[in-house]
């Protein structure tokens, strides 16, 4: 749960970060800001600002933002409609993200997660204009740097109500009161 | 066919104006950065320059670059792999960019399209901030404002190879010499 207040200050630090990166919103865009705290009420640790361009049935944009050291929780994207489940690539705008996926675990990560279930430390590492795509149905989190960071994401199309957490107290739901 | 300094001309025009809209580009990208000139050895008149960022076989994103009044020749995405073809979302980053589409002509269009055949002329004006989707199958061009645009493409798998222009003497290949 966020209280309004939380979700409106998010909400301006989000269109700002945006804004000095050059990008340009509509009014209805600025308020059609998504702000998620994945039902962990720790919004600062574990959240999540993002803008949605377009979600077709085929395709995705979204402008992702974090505030420094702010993490999304570990998850995947699981098959849905006959597809394999969402693709995606995540391109660093400005900042630093840094993400971990499947694979070889990083000997020294250079992020440590908030405290909850996280099993994979593959860490890659972006900074702006590097980008990485991550496959259908593969574990993944991702946490920025000390001064934040603006990541797009392109993909397929999003169905973000299937998300699958791996710590079974987060939620794809924010309550706002 | 377009000379290699008109090339690199082109190439350095649009990592500028990239550069000027905030867009952070690898050194391989700025060198991926590609030139249509459509076959017609009239870049300034009709052509575009892109930068594609990611494209599977679900999805696709690219940053297009016109010079003022530059068009892209009217064209539909035709089915493929059975996929209906590319359905599309441009969206403006700055300057203006005149979409032409399928439907009910605009009385007093902006733009004058260039010689040659182009038979759609339902107006979309985009400004910075802007977007519009375009179902696949469907005829389209476009052509830029006084000052030029950066508009970014966010659509489903890309097969430029398929793309069906209206003019015969239109190709989306082009010959540097």
């Amino acid at each position: 749960m966020i209280s309004r207040r939380e979700l409106e200050d998010a909400q301006q630090y989000t269109a700002e970060r945006l804004a000095e990166v050059g990008i340009v919103l509509t009014a209805a865009e600025q308020d059609a800001i998504e702000v998620a705290d994945f039902g962990l009420s720790e919004l600062g640790e574990t959240g999540l600002q993002l803008l949605v361009y377009v979600n077709t049935d085929r395709y995705c944009a979204k402008e992702l933002v974090l505030r420094p050291g702010q993490t999304c929780p570990e998850h995947r994207h699981p098959p849905f409609d006959g597809t394999p489940g969402k693709e995606e690539t995540f391109r660093c705008r400005s900042g630093r993200v840094y993400l971990y996926v499947e694979g070889e675990p990083t000997p020294q990560p250079s992020c440590v997660p908030p405290p909850g279930a996280y099993t994979v430390s593959r860490e890659v590492e972006l900074g702006p204009g590097e980008q990485h795509t991550i496959p259908p149905g593969t574990l993944h989190w991702f946490q920025a740097g000390a001064e934040g960071a603006v990541v797009t994401e392109f993909s397929s199309a999003s169905r973000d109500d299937l998300d699958e957490f791996t710590d079974e107290r987060v939620a794809r739901t924010t309550v706002v009161a």
